[in-house]
Formats: C-alpha cells, structure tokens, sequence
C-alpha cells in the first residue's frame, strides 16, 4: 500500500469525524475535514453525544477552550469511542499553559484510551515528561523533539503526532519523520487543530498506524506548500489551503512528499 | 410583485435578524446575513434574548450544536417572537441522528409556532415522518422528497423548505421547486445554515409566504451558482459566495432562477 | 517616536492576547491578531484563565455573545490583569440593545480598571451617558461622537476609541480623528472586534496611552483601505483585510495615515 492509498480510502469511504473541539477553529476544522474527504460533525452536549460519538468512524478531542462542561463531554465521548472501537485523536491544545489544562490532559489520558496523541512541541514535550516550552498556545521547539514524542508514546501505547518545522511520528517503536509545510502555517489560527481532523479522517478510514497518521500530516503539509506558492498572506492561505487539500492528487501527494 | 422584488426589500430594509445558532458556522451566518441585506444579531443568553427577539425582524432557530442551555433560550426565544409577531425560522440541524436532537426537535414545534422550517432531506423526512436517512449532520435522498415537504409543512401549518440538490418549498398547498445551485455548495460545511439565516432575512423583510422564502432560496443558491464559475475548490468558493451574494442584481437572479 | 514605531514594537515583541470573546467573530479576532503582529490565546473557563491572564501582555473582554458562566470569566480575568499590570481592553459590544447588556457593561465597569474602552458610536454614547442610538449590536452615528467619547474617557480615566466612518481616541484631554477605512469594513461581520484584538497587540507591546491605541486602530483601517482596492465584495475583503495587516510597511503606514 502506497501512502497516497490512505488518502484515496478515505475519499471513498468518507469517514464521519466527531469533534468536540475549541469554538475558536471549529469552523476551519470541519471544512478541512470535508475537502480532506471525510464528514464532520460537531457535537459537545452530553445527551446527545453518545448516540454520535458511537457511530462515527473517529472521534477528535481537543481542549482548545475547555470548560467544566465539556470537559466531562470529552471523556464521555471517549468512553463511548473506546467500548465501540471508534479511534480517538486527542489534541492537548495549550498543555503547559495552565494547570488546569494539564489537569485535563493527565485526566483524558488516564480514563480515555487514547490511540492517536497530535500537538506541537511544547505540547508533547510537557505530557512526555522530556520537557518542552509552552507560551499561550503556541510552542517553542527543542532538540528533544523526537525523544519526546517517542517516550510518550511509548507512556500511553498510542501513536503520537508532533507537528512543526518537522513532524515526527511514533508508536515509540518506530519514528517517521516529515518535512513538508511551509511558514505561512504557524501564521494562521488553528492549523494545529485542522490537522488532528485530517488525522481523525485517515484513521477513520484507514485504521490507526504510524503509516495512517503520516500520510494524514503529509496530505494537509503538501496542501500548505501548494497553497503557499498563491498567497499573499495568512488570509489569501488559509483559502487556498482548503482548495488545496480538496484538490490534492495522488501524483501531488506522492512527488512532493519528504520523508526523511 | 417579481420574485427580485423580495430581494430588493431585503436590501431596502435591512431587516434584523435574531439568531441562537452552532458555534460551527455562526460566523459564516452573520457575514451571509449582511451580504443578503440583513443585520445579524446572535445571542442565546436567556437574559438578554427577550430585549433582542422581540426587536428582531426575525428569529433564526438552529439546533447544529445545541446544549441543555442554549436550547431553553431556542425555546425563550422563540417565544418571544411568537407573541411579538416576528416570524421564526426554524432549522433542525441533525434531527434524525441522535435521540435527543429528535427530543428538541419536537419540542421547538410543540412549543414554539414556528413559520418556516428549513432542513435537508433527511431532516424533513425524520420530522414529517415520512422518512429520511441521516448520516451525522448529512442526509441522503429519497423519491419522497417533495411528499415529506408537504407533510411536513401541512403538519404543522407552516412553510417548509427542503434544500438539496432540488429544492422543495410548501405550504401544504403548494409548492416550489427549485433548481439552481453548485455541487461545491455541498462541499463547504454550513451552507445549510447560511440559507436559514437568507431565509430570515426575506422574511423579516417581505412576511413569511412560500414565495418570500422561496426567493431567498432562490438567491443563495444563484450566487452559489455565479460563485462556483470562479472558484477553485471550497475555500475559494466560500468566499465568492459571499461576493456574488452581496453583489447579486435583480437582473441577474431573474435571468438565472430555475423554477419547475 | 513616530506612529510606525507602535506598528514595529508589535511585530518584534509578538505580544500574548488574551481574549474572552464572542464565538461569532473569535477565529477573525485571532486571525487578526496574528497578523497584527501579536499571539492570541482565548480562554474563558474560570479555572483556565488565572494562568493565563496574569502571563498575558495584555487582555481583551469583549461581551459579543456573553452569559452569566463566561460574565464571571470576564470579571475574573480583568481583575487578574489589573492585579498583574497587565493593560486591559474592553469592548461592550451591544450595549444598548438589551437591559442585560447595559448591566453587564456597568459591572465591568465598576469591578475592573480598563485601560481602554473600544466601541462604536452607539455603544460608546450610551456608555458615556451623552446618549447614542443602537439597533441590535450596529451603531447610529450622531453629532456628539467626539464629545461622548471624551466625556467616556474622563468618566472611567481610560482611553476610549470610538471607531466608525471617523474614529475618535481620547483620554479626556487629548483627542486624535482619524479618517482612514473603507464602507466594506461595515459588510463584514467582526471588524470591530478584529479591531479590538489590534488594540490589544498595540498595547500590549507598547503601553496604554492614545497614540498606541491610535497607532492600533490606523494600522487595521488602513489595511482596510488597501485591501478594499481588490475586493469584490465582504468575502474577498476579509481575506484581503487579513493579508494586508500581516504585510502592512512602516511606509504604508506613514503615507496612507489621515489625522485630522
């Protein structure tokens, strides 16, 4: 199977996402879980959850803009994923920002069986235990990237995405590393959160492997290269990133992809 | 009176239009609201609701992502409406795809009157209980279409307004089929909203009838149409929307509307 | 120190936003703060928000779509400001247009030092007590702008920045008009939160005081102005908007500048 399979199967399948994510990018990520090929939706109430969260193909938690509320929305959804084998993609938006968005994460962690972890470097660096800086919600990067995205996901026995200049990829065995992207994507609200959707799609449709999670990080990174090349600004990008996306080919996809 | 006419109102009056509406597409609501000729206002705070909705020209009623709060204020407010004489337009986001969405549903259309529905095909069919498949917020559709609209509508004496690739306004008596729009409009997430809240700006402006909402249809789906011609996926597209709604001529949607 | 300095001082020092903020227009506030030169983090948990309001270089409140859970936030975080140096903006978005708004405004008002009070004509004429007229959360200007705005300003010892077709930035003692913008900036939903969000990066960079609060508001309307030049309606501009403040020259700012 070539890695631009995984992006075929989930245009023929159209994996339906359950998010339950930040009011702050929730937009962005269910268009970019259309053009990336899937079918978002958008849920938080704990009476309605349930019947949702059990019939979707993935189930993304991020804790953007947590509250009380749907915190407890967070672990419900989770539970239900974990007893009907959906996969969970959970986001640490901010770990490290606050205690108690750490208290969250640790928390989801431990009653949530999580099989895909995606954040920044700060973010994994935190939750690894390697460490990692952490300013607002954004990240500083460190040259213990990789080792933490193996350790924690080694820690919870999931695979873990650390997205950034690189991209390392684990299940703590073994690290695929990317290298596509471009700067114009740290100057956009929530790429971050865009991507754990594309990532709830591939391991919706595909399974979850550190195969299935890379070749998710590479559709949305080669869409924001190619969406690069027309921009004049963060603006003008995020628009032709979802144009990018919906439109990326296997031919794209597999030319300009950089593994290392 | 010309189907333009109630387009030219709209643009006269700039009617104000309430909405309690999901965090996913509330910002594409309110900016398709102004360039429909409307003045959006978006509140779900039970004490601040009352000031507003009676003031409004219309309420928009969404349940995309609806909470046990939210949905007392859906219920305030279109309460209020009801006995200042605004019309309500109601939009049952995802009824049909969990138990509780059914519950609130049922609710709104027991305990509100409601003017106008406006739903998929799915919707409509779980509502009118005609049928209908759901799948998350997406819907599927059948031969009996046009039966549920009318059912529906008769039911609860009403408008309904079914959108889709053909779209079916009624008042159990007669009904309007429609048949502009752009596949892409299937590809951005939330053009079922932006089309209730056009819909409440022709109503707040022109008084509920199939004909009003029916042209309010009829421009969405035209500067959909005129969108696409230039667009080069769904970013793009959302954002031509946008333009070719705001600059949409009498002209123009006179020459274009296609009515069975 | 020239007014471009203010604009300089944002991009070196990426000052941290914090925004308690409506979900209507919350991804274009952080989008717009980016591109203003800043990081923008948005939080309203009460539990979430100590953290991160004290580490902030500065913090916006804005009650857009405000409830009792996030009005207890917004309280929160203001006095944690207040407590932590931290300047202060405020943007009471409708006030005016309901008893509970012109409440929730009052109590601000009395419970957190604001440094700056951002409104529009309406808003900032009921506030000030010289009296403004508001029609759900838009604005009718009046001849007692300039006059309401200062008396604002001595009221509560702050700067008010009443921006519409002319803008008004006063502490009560000094006034300066500006005259930059373009009508499309009143067909797009937000531009005065966006507007919010700048004046917090401008102040949080470089201190409260009228001229960084009026560098802040001349660097987004004159963004406004150039990207009106290739818009085709509000859909393109905001885009176009985004674009421009990211790449926005010290020249343009200096040449395209209007105080009256």
């Amino acid at each position: 199977m070539s890695e631009s399979d995984y992006m075929r199967n989930v245009k023929e399948k159209r994996p339906l996402v359950h998010h339950i994510t930040n009011y702050v990018t929730v937009n962005d990520c269910a268009n970019v879980t259309i053009c990336a090929g899937g079918a978002p939706v958008m849920s938080d109430e704990a009476k309605d959850i349930v019947d949702i969260s059990k019939i979707a193909s993935a189930v993304v938690l991020n804790m953007g803009t947590l509250n009380e509320r749907t915190v407890e929305s967070i672990i419900i959804s989770g539970k239900v994923a974990n007893e009907n084998g959906v996969p969970v993609v959970f986001d640490p938006v901010g770990a490290g920002a606050s205690n108690y968005r750490n208290e969250v994460a640790a928390r989801v962690l431990s009653e949530v069986k999580v099989d895909v972890i995606k954040g920044n470097a700060g973010e994994i660096g935190v939750l690894s235990g390697v460490g990692g800086e952490v300013r607002g919600v954004d990240s500083v990067s460190s040259n213990n990237d990789r080792l933490a995205a193996e350790t924690l996901a080694r820690k919870y026995g999931c695979v873990v995405a650390m997205t950034g200049e690189t991209d390392y990829i684990s299940d703590g065995e073994r690290t695929v590393v990317l290298k596509n992207g471009d700067v114009l994507m740290e100057c956009v609200s929530g790429t971050g959160c865009m991507v754990s959707s594309v990532v709830g799609c591939y391991v919706g449709a595909n399974g979850v492997s550190v195969d299935s999670v890379a070749a998710a990080i590479s559709a949305f990174s080669i869409a924001g290269e190619l969406a690069a090349k027309t921009s004049k600004g963060p603006g003008s990008f995020k628009v032709n990133l979802l144009d990018c996306l919906f439109g990326l080919t296997a031919e794209q996809f597999d030319s300009i992809r950089k593994v290392e």
